[in-house]
């Protein structure tokens, strides 16, 4: 199996440090994974964290028979030397770079999968980047490969898996984004990569509700009644073994759970609530719907503890193994 | 101590038969209870059942010492002999009866606190009863006694308490309800009643902001800058022990629950999903702001196994244990 390419993320963050922690860790991971970074910027985070981890500059195609002895870096043209904790827009070229160069070198065979560590968008929108987040920067990059690809955000853990139909947008505009069509298509990618990626046969779709009591027959808002149920009914025509609209708040508990593959929800908090009540540090994001696989750590930046060795590795670790599974 | 007041409920859902398997577990309540109920219906269930369940009709001050030996059973003027799982408007005026009965039994002393079993608002609806749910129902019998009284609804668990700032309208509906005397009022209520009723010397506020990651400095959404900071810097100033806006999704899980005595949510689902994830069938709606104690198993009239005695009486138990405890 060719190596997962990881983006070093934002330097001044806690991702290269977690990259460092995630090679020491060693190989329970199922992949050898290469960085792309500025190997002077991990370098110098290695020696100032007193690890003396070893470090070895390849190219992606080397990289897997580094790994058995070095944490592999595949070095980037831009430089990214930056303090930790001082989020700094110089570093903007490289982030964007490395993400860039992981979703090419996939897509062009040379690396099996994307895993992608923590960005700022300030960092980056000081720099002039435009994307709400990483999600919709892969979707563009995608979209120059297939111009079919709709990224879709699922936030998977053992305990649960949540798919939002809409994201990062205000909760004010939540009801005039939802669609039927986007509720649809977000559900056939879901079916769809839940099959492909996840192999599970016949995955099971939960689809919660968008008012209290999933509106309780309309006393409570109409879009149950008017977009979501006849969203579901069509898509259940199709063949897919999907139902609701469910009352959210009763959809997340153990019993309920044991019921579904995947609940996918009408807004951001509706899911990553119940899926970080549960699972907060090995909750794992994954971008459906591209034509390469992209997993990430679901936490962000945390420049208030960069630099000091303490993060928690664990929702990386489980992005790592994730990405591995998935493109296996 | 006095006596709890149980209401009824619909007399077609759970209610009543939770009321019996209460008394038949005996006494580890805290406290004794009546039922304002239709002997006959009560009686008739209980056959049904086949429990033979001892039962005696009584009044408010004789059911202490009934309680012992029979589940009390002080009975309405209205008749509610209805079938399990075939609600019936024919049943309103005794579910409203029961419900009046036990806020004014509490009001005057007879009864220590009211304890509602799950009502369908759908069987009251049809006979022309006006009021979105129970809370605000119980709400305005208390302004009849003390025009200040101002029903805030608390779920509880030991796992984690909420207290929604908006309730039971439609998820678009929100962003215009919300104020910033709202949450003020709602954060003042919280704090009185936590220190008046649950004993809690100095109760700690965590407050959810209300767009994903709290609007991220602006970038989602501006409530939180233009409103709920605000609130809270007042509320602050006044000695309240509140912090926020938080990002919804990271604030439910074990480390941070430990950081706060209540986290008051701006709706319904923000608050109901996390702690019915967590404690499904041990949460309690208690009602705040109230001259009274209330509180109420957190499910519904479960029609659909209303007759069957199968359903989980663990709810009904915490509600009549934590009424007690909140009246002593």
């Amino acid at each position: 199996m060719k190596p997962l390419a990881l983006t070093m993320g934002d330097p001044a963050g806690i991702g290269v440090e977690l990259a460092l922690a995630a090679w020491r860790q060693g190989g329970d991971v199922g992949a050898p994974f290469f960085l792309l970074a500025d190997p002077d910027q991990v370098a110098r985070l290695d020696r100032a964290l007193g690890l003396s981890t070893p470090l070895e500059i390849t190219t992606p195609a080397k990289a897997a028979a580094v790994f058995g002895h070095a944490l592999p870096i595949v070095p980037l043209a831009a430089r990214a030397n930056v303090e930790p904790g001082r989020p700094d827009p110089a570093a903007a070229p490289a982030i964007l770079e490395s993400i860039e160069r992981a979703v090419a070198l996939t897509l062009e065979g040379a690396a099996s999968a994307v895993v992608t560590l923590p960005i700022a968008k300030k960092t980056l929108y000081d720099a002039g980047f435009k994307h709400p987040g990483h999600t919709e920067f892969l979707g563009e990059l995608a979209r120059r490969a297939d111009p079919a690809a709709d990224p879709v955000m699922l936030i998977w853990s053992e305990a649960l898996a949540v798919a939002p139909v809409t994201i990062h947008i205000p909760l004010s505009a939540v009801p005039a984004a939802l669609t039927r069509a986007r509720i649809e298509a977000t559900a056939r990618i879901l079916d769809r990569d839940l099959r492909k990626r996840f192999g599970i046969e016949r995955p099971r779709i939960a689809v919660a509700g968008l008012n209290p009591h999933a509106g309780e027959g309309g006393a409570m808002g109409r879009e149950e009644i008017d977009m979501i149920a006849p969203a579901i009914k069509a898509l259940r025509a199709d063949g897919l073994d999907i139902r609701g609209p469910l009352p959210a708040d009763t959809m997340f508990h153990a019993k309920a759970r044991a019921t579904y593959d995947v609940a996918m929800t009408m807004y951001h908090d509706q899911g990553l609530i119940p899926v970080k009540t549960l699972a907060f540090d090995e909750g794992v994001n994954v971008t459906l719907g591209l034509p390469f696989v992209r997993t990430s750590p679901d936490h962000g930046t945390a420049f208030d503890i960069a630099g000091q060795g303490i993060a928690d590795v664990s929702s990386l670790m489980a992005a790592l193994k994730l990405a591995a599974r998935l493109a296996a």
